[in-house]
């Protein structure tokens, strides 16, 4: 509760503020150099950024990492690397309950399917986009223009260069640039902590503070079977941060919509985020029931299950966040001044005039066009659930299907995500040897088809050709039990079998794919077309607006791209209480205490074992007031002079809003202390190696 | 899994089946002779159903129980008394959780708020009825006019025979019956086993079989400060039910839909189900999450979590019981050949051809009615809470708001509940001593505000003027902390202030109270209207015809008043097994030792501990083919001499369709078994008096 009651304060505190706050998720390529310097003093330099830069990782495909050894090791936090580590485990050896070390390179675990992308360069190709599109081109059009230019780009420098290449489209169509990466595949597993203390808290504490969570695990990234080498990395500090001293996060964050109009807004509050939660609460009661009635259906539900609750968590907060008057109020004060100030210059007026209109029409078609585009082709794209058919292997079933009627189109006019630069990665996807457990997917799936059947009605008729005639439990049983995905040769075999295999394919999740495929296929486009394309095009006006009023001294909405944010080591106010930024592992026993050692506020018994041994005074987490959010997971914290002080792992209650507004009120990014990593890995898990190597003691 | 997909085999082999089966929920006073004498050779004599009636109990808002010995003890289910327990217990005496015994009549504990209730007579009131109600009037003249009679005949009653005294609609009005009450208000606790062998297996196991519970408890009522003399009870059988022997079960149950039309049965499946399961999963992860943040949370949230738990389990079998197609088809069927039979009757046809019509346009009204109505009034009516507005301090306030204004009108022209018949009734709830906890208030009722801004729009001026510029967490928290109305005092000095003393009253929640009332009433009003009356009308047409076809030979739907349902003892085939009828104690060991004695299988350390004590083959819980739904828990099993043999406390997974279909192939009510329950009092519990109270052996 404490949380959701602070936005207005928050909010309200922000607007009397004069001074301009720590905020922003900054293009490494242009820095934020005058608010540093005005604020606290410091000049990067452009060594120091690029070192930065190629230190960061972008782990998997939602998740931040850094390199902090030349031996190719990676930092992130336990909950980043979970769906690596629980695809590792299984009934008897159970690394997501017990943790995992390596003492020795040749006991790394290699990770069936996980990629790590690290940022070389990047390339203003805004010109070349701009030029490829009609100014007087319809939406579809325009779309479609867009889309070749930028395939044939990354084609081009993918074949220049060998490196992986993304055009990102940056101020929500603003700004184009070309992003290039140095891409791993074989990465391996070196050091998981115990859930239970990579988690302590569970879902009560998750999102609060003070926190006590040993959120971190390390990982190494491999070429040509060797330790890569990665001369780029960060060095650890040997002291650690102090309160008020200015720190560095770089990393990914996810997505924002700070530039969303409040017509947008509105339409997350009252009809997107609630629709989603209905979702996830719907999940979780699931997932959660469905694990209960054994020790391995929890173990095997854990990774869905907890990164449910933390969306679940989430989005009440950013609910409750929208709900709050205050909070609107200002986001309105703001949309009208900057309204105001286009309408005083014609020239302005004339180019950017209509974009808040523009943006409102397209909320209208969102509205009615959402919940179609979720249910059959979801918020992931290609490789992620659609929301009635959520399962593992149905995806590995579309996206057979639709490469092998993708593939034989010319590379520009291609789903996106099945063009030639995506290929590498679609399949290491489609042919992971991560377990798929027939029971979890047939209870995901039965509890999906039956939302599909809920939201569409029992007798609409994509519905009742999908259920074919049997009640959802029993369908997603028949097709679970009935398809020969699992296997990874069958879905090599399909995959080369192109079209006409795949239309004789009698595998009933092939075919349950095909069925509605074309629903799927219209379902996007529409959406594409009606809301994403012209939302596109207004924001990138409202974009231009804001550059040619106030300069180009801004950021850009999150984009799951690498960002740097700054911020200061410092607590907070709460109800009359002022919140300490730094907590100690005295701290952590004395909460396991507090609860009688009952889950989730267990301790693990390594933990108690080596209470002794540990210094109380040691600092375990603290907070900062960097501009972060969600794909900030795993982000390194570093100090003025580069060295790591500490690991972001989440925000507390009070920065839920960053999604639509920074508040440095109270909002704040949480980070493991570096200095509680060592010595845990030196007291508690007898991590030597490993502690040398990040320490560079070796 | 396996419940929802045996659905279809189930509804299959009863179309194929040719005896009829041992359904139906029968009126006391006209109970199936022909059948029990059919099927079983039974002929039960009048005392015999005169005794069984009066020694029958209606538990509280919901359930059912009987009379155990002449001193008036009174059997029931732990979980139907689960309320009461909860409200007994505090911090440090949690009887929840460890349970209760008094071994001294003076150790009863007297339950703040319960009432049970026992019926004394039944008289056909139809005639008088119908003629107040002209055949020409509108649905609100009608409903108006039948509300005037009824509340009349129940006045003359009450005043006549100093009995609680209720009008009761059969048939959906084909038959109004005069129910009246002996009622105790004085109520006390006299034994209650520990929450985790009552519910044994928790929600895993709720709704399955085999199952392993002690889901009872004892209460007595006292009359003038002294134990009831009760001269009708059942006595306890020496030797318990055997396998394929005939038993009864006496109760309440709550509600049924068997007559319901395909077009009705289809909107519960595609909107009403699924939105007040949504409305349940909501709830139920917003009380674990608040009830995992300490102990004394999750035993404040318990008893409501429970009941949330109970009601999603149920829903979600519902949902899918009619998701699957062999379902509704079934009801398709019966349908057509109804409606074919009145269609070769003119006469017929004239008088209730129009009724299967009127169903269907009733329900596009309650398409777009629903909502609104459970938002704004809810489902419970007066003291139920409305789904927008969910505490308990709330629905004291809008009591008290509604009181001083109905009381000044005549009794026929107020809202039901706050008829004069219902008076004792409303003032036992309103002024309760139970506990209210602020914390638990503030979270479900900024919940609920939460979800009343998300489904009418933040913005909505209704919403707006509710949260009074707040998010909802914030206003909820305001209106619990602000409000005066846990002091019970402070509610009676507010019953007696009438109009002029709410109206001046700053009190935050009556002020809320008053705020929403004309909205609440209007909704309701509108639903009762559009959709109540005209389906009232149409299902009573549907029952006269099926009257004039098929002769009075019918049980009509629940209605939460005493019903005699009759049955088998034998088990049932699933996926290949045959589950047997009975289990024993030695299975619940073994049981709780398959998940390693972890929640909610770990029992209680008395029963470790006397596990040496237990004869392993006693048996414990039991499967029988009776009719039963919701409220029929507490029901007492009886044998052909009308002893106990058994305690109802469930149905298992293949049975809940039976909201619209009797299933006898698999669907199953779940009893306690007496030998259970006696060997538990006295070599688990020692409660020897008790025993011998109940098996006379004092």
């Amino acid at each position: 509760m404490r949380g959701a009651m602070a936005f207005a304060a928050g909010a309200l505190l922000l607007l009397a503020g004069s001074a301009r706050p720590d905020e922003g998720m900054w293009l490494l390529d242009s820095p934020p150099l005058k608010l540093l310097k005005q604020r606290h003093d410091f000049e990067p330099t452009a060594d120091w950024l690029a070192h930065l830069q190629k230190s960061s990782v972008r782990f998997g495909a939602g998740g931040s990492a850094s390199f902090v050894s030349p031996d190719g090791l990676v930092m992130t936090n336990h909950h980043v690397g979970r769906d690596s580590i629980q695809k590792l485990s299984t009934k008897d050896k159970d690394y997501q309950r017990d943790g995992f070390y390596a003492k020795n390179r040749a006991d790394e675990l290699k990770c069936p399917d996980l990629q790590l992308n690290v940022l070389q360069s990047i390339e203003d190709v805004t010109a070349r986009v701009n030029k490829a599109v009609p100014t007087d081109a319809t939406p579809e059009k325009a779309a479609a223009a867009r889309r070749a230019v930028m395939a044939a780009i990354e084609q081009e420098s993918q074949d220049k260069t060998g490196l992986r290449s993304d055009v990102v489209t940056l101020y929500q169509g603003g700004l184009y640039h070309l992003y290039r990466y140095k891409k791993y595949t074989d990465v391996r597993l070196v050091f998981a902590p115990e859930g239970a203390i990579a988690h302590f808290g569970g879902d009560p504490d998750n999102f609060e503070y003070p926190r006590f969570c040993l959120d971190a695990a390390f990982f190494r990234v491999y070429e040509d079977g060797k330790p890569a080498k990665t001369p780029h990395y960060l060095a650890w500090s040997p002291n650690g941060a102090k309160a008020d001293e200015l720190v560095f996060v770089s990393g990914h964050p996810g997505r924002t919509s700070r530039l969303n109009t409040v017509a947008h807004l509105e339409l997350a509050r009252d009809m997107q985020y609630p629709t989603f939660l209905n979702l996830m609460r719907r999940r979780e009661v699931a997932l959660k029931t469905w694990g209960e009635r054994s020790a391995e259906n929890a173990r095997r539900a854990s990774a869905d299950l907890m990164r449910i609750q933390n969306a679940r968590k989430l989005l009440v907060g950013m609910v409750a966040g929208l709900q709050d008057p205050a909070v609107l109020e200002r986001k309105r004060s703001e949309e009208k001044a900057l309204r105001a100030q286009v309408e005083k210059d014609p020239e302005l007026m004339r180019q950017y005039g209509d974009a808040w209109n523009r943006v409102e029409q397209s909320v209208k078609e969102m509205r009615s066009l959402y919940l179609e585009n979720q249910l059959l082709e979801g918020a992931g794209r290609g490789l992620g659930s659609p929301w009635a058919f959520n399962s593992t292997l149905f995806n590995i079933a579309r996206t057979l299907v639709r490469h092998a009627e993708e593939k034989d189109k010319p590379n520009a006019e291609r789903l996106r995500e099945y063009q030639d630069a995506n290929l590498e990665s679609l399949k290491q996807l489609l042919f992971s040897p991560a377990p798929i457990y027939d029971d979890l997917e047939t209870v995901k799936l039965g509890d999906s088809l039956g939302m599909f059947a809920e939201l569409r009605g029992a007798d609409e008729p994509l519905v009742k050709q999908a259920l074919e005639g049997k009640a959802p439990p029993a369908r997603a049983s028949e097709l679970i039990r009935g398809s020969k995905l699992k296997d990874v040769a069958e879905r090599e075999r399909l995959f080369q079998a192109g079209k006409k295999g795949i239309e004789a394919s009698g595998d009933p999740l092939i075919r349950l794919a095909r069925l509605v495929d074309g629903a799927a296929r219209a379902a996007r486009q529409r959406y594409e077309e009606k809301v994403e394309e012209p939302q596109k095009q207004a924001y990138g006006k409202i974009s231009n607006a804001i550059f040619a009023l106030r300069g180009r001294d801004q950021y850009p909405d999150a984009t799951f791209t690498l960002r740097l944010a700054f911020g200061t080591v410092k607590g907070y106010p709460e109800n009359d209480v002022r919140v300490e930024p730094f907590t100690t592992f005295g701290g952590v026993f004395s909460r396991a205490e507090e609860h009688g050692q009952r889950e989730p506020f267990r301790l693990p018994q390594r933990w108690q074992d080596n209470k002794g041994k540990l210094d109380a005074k040691v600092p375990f987490n603290f907070v900062c007031t960097a501009d972060i959010i969600g794909g900030n997971s795993g982000s390194p914290v570093v100090n003025r002079k580069g060295q790591v002080v500490g690991l972001i792992f989440d925000g507390n209650i009070q920065s839920l809003v960053a999604d639509f507004a920074y508040t440095e009120a109270q909002g704040r990014a949480v980070a493991v202390d570096s200095r509680g990593i060592l010595a845990a890995l030196r007291d508690v898990y007898g991590a030597t190696a490993l502690a040398d190597e990040i320490t560079g003691s070796k």
